[in-house]
């Protein structure tokens, strides 16, 4: 397989989320390219690169039809088969994301939480089997999970993602207010909302000559 | 002043986090260039010349005093006085983003939201003031808010980011799965947990020879 980019991933991810509300939310069946490129922040020849890239090609009269555009990215984005992803840390964050997450993905869903509150371990918590931190080894090698959500403190964010790593797990995404240091191989992403949100407000001030 | 890059304020603003930790939970007095960029993702010498152009330096022996960098870094990124910041839909995300955030900026603060639901307005969620979405233009040019957290549907995202970027919001922080668009001059972040944990869940898969 050719090497695809980060960014380039991140274009086609974005394109579904926009055929996916033209589908099932406005009843579209056709996008042009230009349409496809306004709503999600492209130029129109990226996305006939794109598109190209995962060989699926419009017409000039129609554009591209959504279903079949919708089938080919998800031949290219998704897993063959479901797959299950970790979150640890169960606190009002966690279970935000797991509820906002869980359902919208056809793929991918969150089905294992740890955290060490004894409150929170043994049960079913928004739809998902849940176990103390410390178990979290065997938990992740058992069920062969590559993929995990970090939402504890800051303190405890960098051991929770050694232990990952170790269990096998290759993604993070990050949602502790700390850059976690990881081997090579593995992928991160920081998306600490502290900081997110500290840089937008620092914008909205400078930001007026831009 | 110069112009100061997207990149250049998010590794500032990721180096007061370290700082942050380093003084409050671990108890330092000083941190060596080289520590502050292993815990930041950033080269030494790039910490250095951020640094540098904040207009603080460090000594070669002791490293930079970190309570002092911390007021330099607190002078250059923070707002003169207290900010408030209001979000849009009070979901579960948007409430968890509200817990989260409050207490850990020193001059950033959620004030005050808005919502559809009767239930949820003209009320005091999380300790800040809820109004109904109509309301929005007026209650944000009254209390002069500049920057906006969106959490609510992708149906209704671009018309919510429409009225605050006509009541005088510069910088919104965007959670819909949609990417907005915007006029010239106004900073967007798109941090959509879907398309993040789908690409997360991707490189996952798809970076062992990274």
């Amino acid at each position: 397989m050719n090497k695809i980019s980060d960014k380039k991933i991140e274009r086609i991810i974005t394109y579904r989320r926009v055929l996916l509300r033209l589908d099932k939310q406005l009843g579209k069946t056709h996008v042009f390219s230009h349409q496809l490129a306004s709503s999600s922040g492209a130029s129109s020849a990226q996305v006939r690169r794109d598109l190209m890239e995962i060989g699926y090609t419009g017409s000039p009269a129609h554009g591209y039809e959504i279903r079949g555009l919708l089938d080919s990215i998800g031949e290219f984005i998704d897993p063959d088969q479901k797959e299950g992803i970790a979150l640890v840390g169960v606190g009002n964050l966690g279970r935000a994301i797991i509820d906002y997450f869980n359902g919208q993905s056809s793929k991918l869903e969150i089905v294992t939480v740890f955290d060490v509150n004894p409150d929170k371990i043994e049960r079913v918590i928004s739809g998902c089997r849940s176990y103390h931190v410390k178990d979290l080894k065997p938990v992740i090698i058992e069920k062969k999970i590559k993929t995990a959500v970090i939402t504890v403190p800051s303190g405890s964010a960098q051991s929770v993602a050694d232990e990952l790593i170790e269990a096998g797990v290759k993604g993070i995404l990050n949602y502790a207010p700390i850059t976690l240091t990881v081997p090579h191989g593995i992928y991160v992403e920081n998306r600490d909302m502290i900081t997110t949100l500290e840089k937008v407000s620092y914008f909205a001030k400078n930001n007026t000559n831009k």
